[in-house]
């Protein structure tokens, strides 16, 4: 028996600033829509290299954004989203990679979304802005890609919805792909996946504040988005830790209050969490990127999972986590099995954990050799 | 291999009539407030006995009440809740046994709960009713069986929040009970129950037809109360069931709407059990009820779960279901290994099911002979 070794965390990437790209061109959408003038946030970290064949594009989950690593001021007071796997000597080591990462659209962190600025009114988009999919968001990374002069990244990396975009590009784009890192995630939505969205955007249009997504310059559906990432947020952890960091813990000691307001510790929590994600989220962002997650079924776009393997020339590792009962780990081995069945090098592994769907998020110590030696033996 | 034998299915105890019973003398509640003047409806099916001694109480879920069998009138649509198991010849065999089904307090189907007039106030008590436990709806149950002159039940029985009261029955009275029935159910509240509860409840309050309460002559908090419905509708569900009776069915063929409106099958499904849960439901109830399963923890009360099968008397039969993800089996099984380890008769058997928390409902066929056998060895 020997001791799990833990990395020693050091927030190495400094300070970084978003950047942004615009594209007048209209991007056609899914849809059949058009989406006029677009623009993506993004922070890269590392250098290119000069035959430009170093760079790993990273891409978000629901609630994510283009700040993966570091801080964009000495006083932030955390650094960006996977700044445990990003930088010097980490994972995606930025001595040695171009690490890029940018806001899907439709967000809220800088990229075109509901509450840009629409070029034909001059107001917000609100709930105007065209409904957009999981290959949308990819078809405007690919322009990123474009513009940064990349013919071909060394790799995708990404978790829950960021494995959607993941299994997107190898698909759609698949020459342009060296190796996909897939984790804690699914080839198309669940009916589950889409009842908890569905009743999510429930509880922000029935919100009076939300307008019609009409709420910018007003008070925003902040009860309502609220109890949208509340439900999110149960579903993002596991039965057993709830039980570890919560257990029937009364959130005031000596008894219960008897009243209707929250009385257990794990009720302040969610309250706490669902009330300080309007800080940081547009509730308009959070309909319009549910919703490209219902739309997502990758083997139906292609006839079979098969199919859609069968188009694939990246490498994959797909890492699920045994307690997630969101995206559960049979969901990462029939992608797995299914690309391997078409000759495909592929490889799976179910991490032990108790965080839930979030392991993919906290639980980076297991990740980490892994990730590393997947990268390293690429091409 | 033989083919699996259903029971005809027949509405056998004809049409009934609700009853209440009323005592002005006040209930004091395990909050230590007083509930003065507490009316229980009730319906009863099959004779009792001259020995007094054939009586059943049966205990309703969350949304259920005491309609548990039978029609009101020859025109309803649907008998009570648990139809398919009581009658002549019925596991609960009207035949042979006085089955009894109240409404507990703090429900909105006859017995007081905060839709009743206070008599102090003459207007419907609304958020002032006093915070309720499973304890204390046990122990309005008590009045009720003293009334009818019945010394000790030969059983209780219940699914989900019906079996938290059998299980109070049985350690708060043990010797008024023979036999206990406990379906999908558990000894205590874990933090997730707790969390959807307090989401649900979160989404009824921050509806501004709620008004704190005084909604009684208004528009109900309708949109609030659909979401929490909803939200429980999703967890009563296995990811299968799910799986098997919508998959990703688009609710209008041809391909999806893109719009913020519901586009999938599970998604109207999910809003019509919301919406028509607001007619037969209110939403002060759900409030109140919801909270007493919060507080719900029977080794707190007795200080382990040891010490609370040790004051059983009664007989156990627990069934749970494989699917069920909010009772899971496990819970039954903790309840049932104990109450063996401190020398109880008791027996768990874990029914292979798909239909999730619901199968207590709906998987009647499995279910039948273990109820019948069980509560004809009784005594």
């Amino acid at each position: 028996m020997t001791a799990v070794q833990t990395e020693p965390y050091s927030d190495s990437v400094g300070i970084v600033q978003r950047q942004y790209l615009t594209w007048t061109e209209p991007l056609r959408l899914e849809s059949g829509a058009m989406l006029g003038s677009v623009t993506l946030a993004y922070e890269t970290y590392g250098r290119l290299n000069e035959s430009r064949d170093n760079a790993i594009l990273l891409l978000h989950a629901l609630s994510g954004d283009a700040h993966a690593a570091g801080r964009h001021s000495l006083t932030d007071r955390k650094p960006g989203w996977w700044d445990a796997m990003v930088g010097p000597g980490k994972p995606f080591d930025t001595d040695r990679y171009y690490v890029i990462c940018s806001n899907v659209i439709g967000g809220c962190q800088g990229s075109t979304g509901p509450a840009t600025h629409d070029p034909l009114s001059a107001k917000p988009y609100g709930a105007r802005f065209p409904l957009i999919t999981i290959g949308d968001m990819v078809r405007a990374q690919i322009r990123l890609i474009d513009a940064l002069g990349i013919e071909q990244l060394h790799a995708v990396a990404g978790g829950s919805m960021g494995g959607f975009q993941a299994l997107e590009w190898i698909t759609a784009a698949p020459e342009r792909v060296r190796g996909a890192i897939l984790l804690a995630t699914a080839a198309r939505s669940s009916p589950q996946t889409i009842a908890w969205g569905s009743i999510g955007r429930r509880a922000i249009m029935q919100d009076p504040n939300w307008r019609g997504g009409d709420y910018y310059g007003h008070e925003a559906p902040i009860n309502g988005l609220a109890v949208a990432r509340m439900i999110g947020h149960v579903t993002y952890l596991s039965e057993s830790s709830l039980e570890q960091r919560f257990a029937r813990r009364l959130q005031h000691p000596g008894g219960p209050a008897f009243s209707l307001e929250a009385e257990f510790a794990v009720e302040s929590y969610l309250n706490y969490q669902g009330d300080s994600f309007n800080d940081r989220f547009d509730a308009n962002s959070y309909l319009y990127i549910t919703k490209a997650m219902d739309y997502w079924d990758l083997p139906a776009r292609y006839g079979s999972l098969e199919a859609a393997m069968a188009r694939v020339r990246a490498r994959l590792l797909a890492l699920s986590f045994s307690s997630d009962w969101l995206y559960p780990p049979a969901e990462s081995q029939a992608i797995v099995a299914t690309a391997r069945w078409v000759g495909r090098i592929a490889h799976h592994i179910e991490l032990p954990s108790n965080a839930g769907h979030d392991a993919f998020l906290v639980d980076i110590d297991a990740q980490r050799p892994l990730v590393r030696a997947f990268l390293s033996e690429l091409r």
